[in-house]
C-alpha cells in the first residue's frame, strides 16, 4: 500500500484529534492539556522514547526505523499553541475557551504530526530515526528556541529538521517552499518619547511630544524609501502611537510600538540601526528624548538547499510534480521554526 | 468707616466659608450643596430676593440700595464649581471628596461674593440695585451661558456685569485687567481618521492612519507659523493622538483631540477654517478620511471700555493706584464669564 | 507765520528735489551723486558745517540755533539709497537707471530733510543745534551703523535722534508711532545641507539631501507654533530651497535661505537657538550635515518713551491731535535706524 | 576554427572601430557620422541589404545564411549614441567633442555588432537571416521605439531580437541575464507648485509653496514605504527641488523633478497614481495647486523565457557554463531595448 493510502486511512482519526485540540486552545507555554494529550498518544503509538518538559512544555517522541540505529536522525516539528483571539465561527467544534482560538492552524499541525508519528511507529519502514517535535509558544514566545536551548538537537543527535505550515490561500493538495529566505525576520521596537508637558495654551513652556512623535513617524517612512536597496525587501511599520488624553494638555510622554520585517541579515542590521538613529536624532532636534527598546525576535526562516530539494522531491512524489511550487515568493510574516533551521539544516514547506 | 475696613471685619467669616466650600467641592452643574449654602446665606443676609435653579443650579440674590429702584442694576458674578483633580496638599481644610478639588479658586470667588453680599445687604449705602450671581459649571459646562439663556439679564434688568478672578502669580492686594480681549476664545476639536487596517507586514493592503495622522499633526503646526498674522495671537494644539495597540497591526482608526485659542473673531474664524481644511485635505491625499468635529466653546472675554475704566478706578480707590495694572497682557486661557460680557457691558478683573 | 506755512512755501522746491533724486537712484554705499547733491544744498542753505564721507558716504550738516551752543543737540536723519528694482511705473520722473529704483521712498525722505534743513538754516528760530544726517545703505548695508561706528554721535555731541519713514497705506497728513518696539529685528540665515549624492535608482547608496531639507523646513515651522509664546511675535521664514537639477540624480547639496523677525531680545535669542538646533539635529538624524550660517542684521527699532511723547506732541501740534496715532501696531519689517536709536534716545515716526 | 577564434582574429579591428567611435561621440538622433560609418562598413562586409534612415537615423543590415531564405529571421541590436558628459579621462582616444562622451559604452556595442556582422557576412555558416540593427537615441530619446514604429519588425520579418549591454562591474568574459524583468521601467515627473508669494515677514498674506513642497516631498516617501508591496521593487525619487532666490521673499512657485522606477506593470500604474494623488492632495490641503506632468519613458525590459534559455546556452557554449549567470538580480536602471522586446520575443544579456 502506498504511503498516501496508509495516511488516508488515518484521515478520520487525525480530524478527530484536530477538532479536540481546536475546542481546547491553550496559549504560549501554558499548553499543559495539549502536551499531555500529545505525550499520551505518542506512548500509545509505541514510540521508543517520549519526553515531556523539553523547552519548558515541549514534547519529543523518538521512533527508530527497522534497521536500528543506522541512517540519519530526522526531526519533524509541529507547534501546539493557540492565539488570544475570540472565536466567532459558530463551528460545532469551536473553541470552548473564551478569548482563545486555534486561529493559526497549529491544531492541524499537531494532529498531522501525530498522524505521521502513528504511521511511522506502526510501519517502521525506514532507516535511521524519526524524532517528532511538538513545540509550545510559537506565537510570540520563541518556544522553538527554548527547545533548541534546552539541548534537544544534541540530546537526540538530530541531523536535519523539517516543518510544515498550512497555507489557507493555496488549493488543497498543493505544496510550496523555496530555498533560502522563506519567512521574514520579525523584530519589535517601542519608542518612548519624553518631552515636557504643558497647558495647551502655553506650548512654549513645554516640549511637545506629539509633534516629536509625528516627525519621527514620518521620518521612519524614509528608511524603506531611501535607505533600503529597492531590490531587497523590508518593512518598518509603526502599529501604535499613543499620547495624551485631553484636548487642552500637551502630554509629557508618547509611546510608539512597531515592527521591522526583513529577509537578509545585512538588511536587518541596517534597518535596526536606522530606526534607532532616526528616533533618537529627531527627538534630540526638538529637545526631547526618545528611548528605543529594540528586540530581535524570530530570525529569517532560511531553508537549506539540499534539504529543500529533498522536501520538494518527496512532496512531488506524493502530490504530483505539478502540485509543488519549489520557488514561491517569500512572505514578510515570521516563524519560530527559524531557530531550529539555524541549529540544523532543514526545510519548511 | 471706609469700605475696606468694613470688609476687613468680615475677613474671618469669609475665610471660614471658603474653607467649608474647599472641603466640599462639587463638579459642573452638580453644585447642590454649594448652591443651597449660598442661598441660605443670602436669605440670612436679608437679600430682597433669592432665586435658585437659574440656569439649572445657579443662584441669584437681589439687594436694593437705600434709594429704592432708582440707579443702575449691577450684576456681580462668582462661580461655584470645582475641578476633577485629586487634592494632595495635606491642608487642614483639604477636600473631603476623592477626585474633586477647588483647584481654580472658585471657593474663594464664592466666599468673596458672599462677603460682598453681606456688606451690601447690611449697609444698603448705594443707589440702584446689586444682583449677586453665583453660577455653576464654569469649568467646561458653560453655566454662565445657561444663566444668560435662562433669561437672567432681562428678568432682573441687569445693566452691567462685573466679575473677578484670583491670580496666584500676583502679589496680594494688587489688581490687573485690560480693555478689550482679556482671556482667549477656547475652541475644541477632535479629528477621527479612518483608513484601512492591515497586518504590519502588509502595509500595501491598508491605508496607514498613523502616517496620515502624523502628517496632519505636522501640517497643523504650519497654521500658526504661516496662516496667522505674526502680530496677532493664536494657538493650535493637539493634546492627544491615539491609534493602535499592537506592534504588528496597522490601526484602522486614529483619534486626535485638540484646542484652538484666539483673541480676535477673524483669527478664530481663520484658524477653524484652516484646521478643518488641513485635516481633511491631508487625509484625502493618502486615501483616508478625516472627520473633524469642531466645537466653539467660550468666546473671547472682552472687557468693555467704560466699565473697565470704572472697575480700575474703584480698585485704585481701595488698593491704591499703584496696585492696579490697567493694561495687562491677555491670557490664552478661556473663561465662561465671556457669555455674560456678550450679553451686557462689564469687566473682569 | 506758523511753521507749517513756511514749509508749505517750500513744497514745490522739495518736490523738485525728490523727482530729481527719483530719476537718479543709487544703491547701498554708492550714493555719490546723491551725497554730492545733498552736500551742495546744505552748503547753499548756509549750514554751519557740512561733512561728507561719514560712514563711507554719509553726509552730516550742522545748523546752530540763534542762542548759540546752548540747548540740546538733536539729530534728524534721512536715508539716501534706492533698491535694485526695475521701475515700470511710466511716471514722467521715472528712474533713468536700468534696474534701480527709489521704491522705498528714500528720495522723499532725503528731500523732506533737505527742506527742513533749508527752513532751519534760514530761520534759526530754535535753541540748541540741529544735526541733519543723510545716511547711505539703509537697504541691507547698515549704513546707519557705519555712521555711528564712525563716531558721529560723539563728534557732534548728538543727544537725541529722530527719524521719519513714509507709510503709503496711511492717509496724507497723518502720523503713527509707538513707544518701544516699532520695527522688527531682521536676522538672516542660510542652511547648507551636505548628504551623499547618488543615482535616483539607488537611493540606498546616498543620503538624500532633499528629504533632509524637507524635514528641516517642516520642523522649522514648529518653532513659531510651539516654542514661541503665543502672546509674543516672531516669524521664521524659509525663502529659498534649492537642490538638484535633474530628474534622475539625488543631489549632494541643498541650500536654504531664510529670515527671522522678532520684536524682543529674548525671543530673538530663542528663535536663533531653535533654528540652529533644529537644522543640525534633523540633518544628523538622517546622517547628513547641516551648516547653519546665522547673521544678525538690524536690531529691533525701539522708540524711547520721553522722545516718543515729544514727537507725538510735535506732530499733533502741526497736524492735529486726531491725525496722530501714538500706539500703532508694530511691523515685522526691519530698519537700519535701530542702530542710531541704540546709540541715543529718540523716535521714529 | 571555432567561432571564438574567428572573432578573436577580429579583435584588433573591432578595438580600432570602438576607439574611432569613442573619439567622435554624437548625441540622440544626431548620429550622422556614426550611422554613415556603420552603413559603409556593412556594405563593405557584403551585407545583402543596408538601409539607413530607419527610425530617423537608425541603420539596418541584412545578412542571409547559406541555405537562403529558410530558417528564422533574427535581429541583433546595438545602440550608437553618446552622453552629454565632458570626458576627463585623458585617454589617447578620448572624446574630441567638448561636452559629449561615450560614457555608457555604446561605442563598444556598435563596434561589437559590426564585428559580428563582418563574421556573419564572411562565413554565412547559418540558416535563416541575421538582421543587424543599429539604433540612435537610446539615452532618453527612445530611438528603439522609433525604429519599431517605423515598421522595422514587419519590413524584414524579424522573429526574435537579441541585445547585449556591457557591465563594467563584472569580470571580463562573463555574462548575466534573467528571464522576465531585467531592467526597470523609468518614468519621469515634474511637479509645479503654485501658491501665493509674499514678503517673508508677512507669511499670512501668501501660500508658502516651500512648506507645501516639503510636505509633498516627505509624503512621496510614504509611497514606497506604505503603498508598495514589500516583496516588489519600486523607487520614487525626487531629484530636484527649486524654489525662491532670496532670504526675505516667500516664492510663488516651486518646481520638483523626479523619477519612478518599477519592474512590474501593476506597480508602475500604482506608483504613478499615488505620485499624482499625493502631490495634488497635499497641495490642496494648503490652498496651493500642484500640476503634475508625468511622462512614461522606457517600459520594463522583459526577457522572454525560451529566448533567454537560448541566449544563456549560446553564452555558455562560448564562455563556459560557469561564466554565465542565468538569474541575475534585476537592475533599477532603464533601457530603450524594451520597446523591441515588446514587439518581438528576445533577450538582453
Amino acid at each position: 500500500m502506498p504511503i498516501i493510502n496508509h495516511v488516508a486511512s488515518l484521515h478520520e482519526e487525525i480530524t478527530g484529534w484536530r477538532r479536540d485540540l481546536h475546542e481546547n486552545p491553550e496559549l504560549l507555554y501554558d499548553v499543559h492539556r495539549t502536551a499531555a494529550m500529545v505525550a499520551d498518544k505518542l506512548k500509545a503509538f509505541g514510540c521508543d522514547e517520549v519526553v515531556t518538559g523539553v523547552g519548558r512544555t515541549g514534547v519529543v517522541g523518538v521512533i527508530r526505523g527497522k534497521s536500528g540505529k543506522s541512517g540519519k536522525v530526522i526531526g519533524l516539528r509541529a507547534d501546539m499553541d493557540a492565539l488570544p483571539i475570540e472565536e466567532i465561527t459558530g463551528l460545532p467544534y469551536a473553541s470552548k475557551v473564551k478569548g482563545k482560538m486555534h486561529a493559526c492552524g497549529h491544531d492541524g499541525h499537531t494532529a498531522m504530526l501525530l498522524g505521521a508519528a502513528k504511521y511511522l511507529a506502526e510501519s517502521r519502514n525506514f532507516d535511521g530515526t524519526a524524532v517528532v517535535i511538538f513545540q509550545p509558544a510559537e506565537e510570540g514566545g520563541a518556544g522553538g528556541k527554548a527547545m533548541v536551548d534546552d539541548g534537544m538537537m544534541d540530546r537526540w543527535g538530530i541531523q536535519e529538521v523539517y516543518g510544515m505550515h498550512n497555507a489557507p490561500g493555496m488549493p488543497v493538495g498543493t505544496f510550496a517552499t523555496r530555498k533560502g529566505a522563506l519567512l521574514a525576520a520579525s523584530d519589535f521596537f517601542s519608542i518612548d518619547i519624553e518631552g515636557k508637558g504643558s497647558h495647551a495654551a502655553e506650548p512654549h513652556k513645554g516640549v511637545d511630544t506629539l509633534v516629536v512623535g509625528a516627525n519621527i513617524l514620518l521620518a521612519l517612512q524614509t528608511i524603506v524609501a531611501r535607505n533600503l536597496d529597492p531590490l531587497k525587501s523590508g518593512v518598518v511599520t509603526v502599529g501604535a502611537f499613543n499620547g495624551g488624553h485631553a484636548n487642552n494638555v500637551i502630554p509629557q510622554h508618547v509611546k510608539m510600538l512597531g515592527t521591522v520585517r526583513t529577509l537578509l541579515p545585512e538588511v536587518r542590521d541596517l534597518l535596526e540601526k536606522r530606526v534607532i538613529e532616526t528616533a533618537q536624532g529627531i527627538a534630540a532636534a526638538y529637545g526631547a528624548v526618545a528611548k528605543v527598546d529594540y528586540r530581535r525576535s524570530y530570525p529569517v526562516t532560511v531553508n537549506h538547499g539540499r534539504e529543500t530539494d529533498f522536501a520538494v522531491s518527496v512532496a512531488a512524489e506524493i502530490a504530483g510534480r505539478d502540485k509543488v511550487e519549489p520557488d514561491v515568493t517569500p512572505i514578510m510574516g515570521g516563524e519560530d521554526f527559524s531557530f531550529m533551521l539555524e541549529a540544523r539544516p532543514g526545510n519548511m514547506i
